[in-house]
């Protein structure tokens, strides 16, 4: 199964995967609902979430969901929106802190993209492209989070890797 | 020199790499010889190596050379066999380990690729990527594996990068 | 703007990106001048500083810039000349180290491209793609060099990936 409209941004830090999620999404008609999972947990985070709200511009909704991201991709599926979901690497790392079932999270996640009736645009790290970290939670991470990617990647229409804030596109 | 139907599938974590270099195995006609360098240090490791081998399935007989891949490939490589190697990544781990000759094991690997006479599927992580590891050895590893890359992929037909489960051919 | 007859080599460590960089460089005609961030601060750097020099032959000059590198270009950036760059990654290392104003040096390093009118060759490492780092320092360089890396790529004409010692060109 391939979502209609889904695309997939895949980069590493600050490669300028957001700002072109958020071109291609601002490509389409419709309202623009910015699916945030970021959680601010310390003055960086706070800092870094309030920076890229205020350059998004006043076009974006934003919608806080950041470990029940397929509950608002259902609600907000709807004709007329586009959808960015910024970033799948946050809203897995949520997860994992919540020590929650990311098997089962990963199928609600398919579930709701399958369920979606309006283009959908979806952002995320790479993280499994350095040194094996030390720490046993970050390796877990890693590999929940490139599960996730390769599940999601089968199931959107276009993918892009995002290097120097340019894409190659992959599929 | 350009090995006749080698492969060489190079990826971050979780990337796929290792289905997507089975898949292309199993395209060939031949008995299908997995050739495995993982070690088994821990219990993390041990269940990852039995999930794999489950996973492969019983076309699949598992050569066990966590040091020795040269002479694994020049044993195995004839003519109605199909060779796949997994990984580089853990041979070079397991050849820094026990204080090996880097430079030497390559020249071997290099020399036994050169006589195979059957087609032969490599794997390996790309672990360059990231921030430069605190770790010297980590740092001396990670260059190892670099230059362990660069002459693999100078000698095989095709190179496939492998991100999110998708292929970028990059020779 | 786009800077005629410039490059980008951007990948990761022990890609073959400096090698390639060099190859690119011999191609045009020109004195070639080789612009060196790096510093050696232990035994480990310098040796790969001199093993660097020695690779590259008696036909290149070097300049030491550290710091300096934009007025570097500014000044050996002449007709007849021939620039590369090695590299960006060590360049933003230094300033960082130095608590120098990172938008202020990018700015620089633009206008000065900018002002180039001989051939210039810019190496660099992708550093994004691993599990963010623990230490506020790297998050805060990995940050620094990523957006770094979005403008160069803007700037220039080509722009490449280094994996394996292999291209994908990006732009």
């Amino acid at each position: 199964m391939t979502v209609k409209d889904s695309s997939f941004f895949l980069g590493g830090a600050r490669s300028g995967k957001s700002r072109l999620a958020q071109q291609k999404a601002e490509g389409y008609a419709g309202a623009l609902v910015y699916l945030a999972t970021g959680q601010a947990f310390d003055a960086e985070m706070t800092d870094r979430i309030a920076r890229h709200r205020a350059d998004r511009g006043p076009r974006w909704r934003t919608v806080d969901c950041p470990t029940d991201l397929p509950q608002a991709i259902m609600r907000e599926g709807v004709p007329g929106q586009v959808l960015l979901v910024d970033c799948l690497t946050l809203w897995a790392s949520n997860l994992l802190l919540a020590d929650a079932d990311m098997a089962a999270a990963t199928e609600a996640l398919l579930s709701a993209l399958a369920g979606v009736r309006c283009p959908v645009i979806l952002v995320s790290n790479e993280v499994g492209l350095g040194i094996v970290p030390d720490n046993a939670l970050a390796r877990r991470f890693r590999d929940d989070v490139g599960r996730l990617h390769q599940v999601v990647a089968a199931t959107v229409e276009s993918v892009f890797l995002v290097v120097a804030g340019l894409t190659i596109r992959v599929r």
